[in-house]
């Protein structure tokens, strides 16, 4: 873990608290070379990374508990999309000075956000340079039920999880390219929320481990992700725009175009075959959050209905993080 | 993993060669929103992170497959420092621009490490920014036999594998600190071999899990990490600094000091009680580097023997990374 001098005294202070318990799988957490976990008997791990830059991934302004909890965030959100349980995570810090202020709030929400999700930080290393976070996020999934982005089948329906273009909406507002004054108070609180604070589906796991034929979670933007999917499946879709789970603002406006391309919303899309369908209908009236059947996958092609028009999806494949 | 843009092509083209052949353990590699490994039964997760900035952590002109080896490197030292062997690894990368031939270098002494320490890349995150990497090493341990920090006890010899100094004496060369001609070619060469390509003790492992009581990796200096380790197992140590293994330029110009503060060696400290003395001399007489006994714990303090004088180690606690 390479903690020495000003990391080690960063870690202890303000990532090694005493009042969190260890669970018993882990048998050795920050300060030595390595964290030692005992892994569940007959489970894989789950493994990813996901690394934010200032001025890239979020403002330069963002608060610093946004960036602790959407760090962690961004990162679960990929686990979920595996329908793995999260479990431990690596926290990599780089930072342009001892700001203890600014590290008491980022610990804050980076352990706000670990609590809500079940993870456990086991390690890390803290250095010196232009401020980015890189977070490894590890969970657990039993052997054969594991869901990945390529077994979407012709037939399969298309659903979403939460809203899209949420987050999009929110950069704008940031940006002052739309107008605050048209979006009401609550769309642009769910909006700020939405980019600032996003909340990976961990509800979905068991839905999608019983129920869903491929999975992917929505940071790139919508007809991005699905198209990855799409890709990794060989197969195509078609999406009926009038059903995408969008705030009211973008419906009055007919904003789809943001709900197909705007990032950083890391809600779930998955597809599930038709038999699932009573399920999920009854999972969705149970759930905080919506989840809409918003099309099919199809053989080929990539097709967005609107209006009654067939358009190309793939002219939706946007790339829509902060850029400074 | 938030393979995205031209982030995918990045991975695509640089790190996920046709011709490496994936292990059976490694159910889904790169390419999904996370990779699925199946732990060996019975063994626990070992698990680091490090990061390196440019700059801080290397030279700005520094080779990039020595960027590659390196990043790996440190981390797989971690791993040893445990006694775990390296198995797996998840990269982030964060470049100032699409730079083909640098890819190309980086990803060849990257892959170079990583076929030397048996290890793979199965996911990661490339990010535009201030160059900087973080590897997330993995590896794995029998329950029971892995080596901490804090298992060191009064009367415990303290060994050190290679020789300290050697890159810290090539950074004193590279900012003309140190007269290059009077460093002989070979001493030179050595030193900065040390510094770009370090090697971690992987043949240690086994004779750590046998007859160590405690081990550390050599990353800030021996003097720093050696206070760590006797820290963490609440002892003292006495050195006899005749005996620290240095080059023949720092032998013969008392050039302890940067054997003792000098980091970034990656050797490998441990520990081990007066029993294993026999094991641990015929096993140095096999390896292909030094195994050197330099002191022996004690009940508390922390001294130097250097010509007959004591001085107290906690003065040599350096950090003596590569600063702007």
């Amino acid at each position: 873990m390479g903690v020495s001098g000003s990391e080690f005294s960063i870690i202890r202070r303000h990532f090694q608290l005493p009042d969190r318990s260890a669970p018993e799988w882990l048998r050795l957490g920050i300060g030595d070379d390595a964290a030692l976990i005992e892994p569940p008997p007959g489970r894989l791990l789950v493994s990813t990374l996901d690394t934010l830059v200032s001025g890239r991934h979020f403002p330069e302004a963002t608060e610093a508990a946004s960036i602790g909890w959407k760090a962690l965030a961004v990162n679960a959100s990929d686990l979920v999309a595996m329908a793995a349980d999260p479990a431990h995570f690596l926290l990599a810090l780089t930072l342009p000075d001892d700001d203890d202020a600014w590290l008491e709030r980022f610990a804050d929400g980076l352990f706000r956000a670990a609590d809500v999700f079940g993870m456990i930080l086991v390690g890390g290393d803290t250095t010196r340079g232009p401020l980015s976070v890189s977070i490894q996020a590890n969970g657990w999934v039993d052997a054969g039920r594991a869901v990945t982005r390529s077994g979407a089948r012709p037939g399969d329906r298309i659903w979403i999880s939460g809203r899209v273009g949420d987050a999009a909406l929110a950069l704008r507002l940031l940006r002052g390219e739309v107008d605050a004054d048209r979006v009401d108070a609550a769309t642009t609180a769910a909006c700020f929320t939405a980019l600032n604070y996003p909340r990976p589906r961990i509800e979905l796991i068991p839905l999608l481990r019983q129920q869903a034929s491929a999975a992917i979670d929505v940071s790139d933007g919508l007809a991005a992700d699905l198209g990855h999917l799409l890709d990794a499946s060989g197969v195509g879709a078609v999406i009926e725009g009038e059903r995408l789970p969008v705030n009211r603002y973008l419906r009055d406006t007919d904003g789809f175009d943001l709900a197909l391309t705007g990032g950083d919303d890391y809600e779930l899309l998955f597809t599930a075959p038709p038999e699932a369908d009573a399920a999920l209908d009854a999972a969705a009236r149970e759930l905080p959050f919506a989840l809409t059947r918003i099309g099919s996958v199809t053989e080929s092609g990539r097709h967005l209905v609107l209006d009654g028009r067939h358009r190309d999806l793939d002219d939706y494949r946007g790339y829509d993080h902060f850029r400074e």
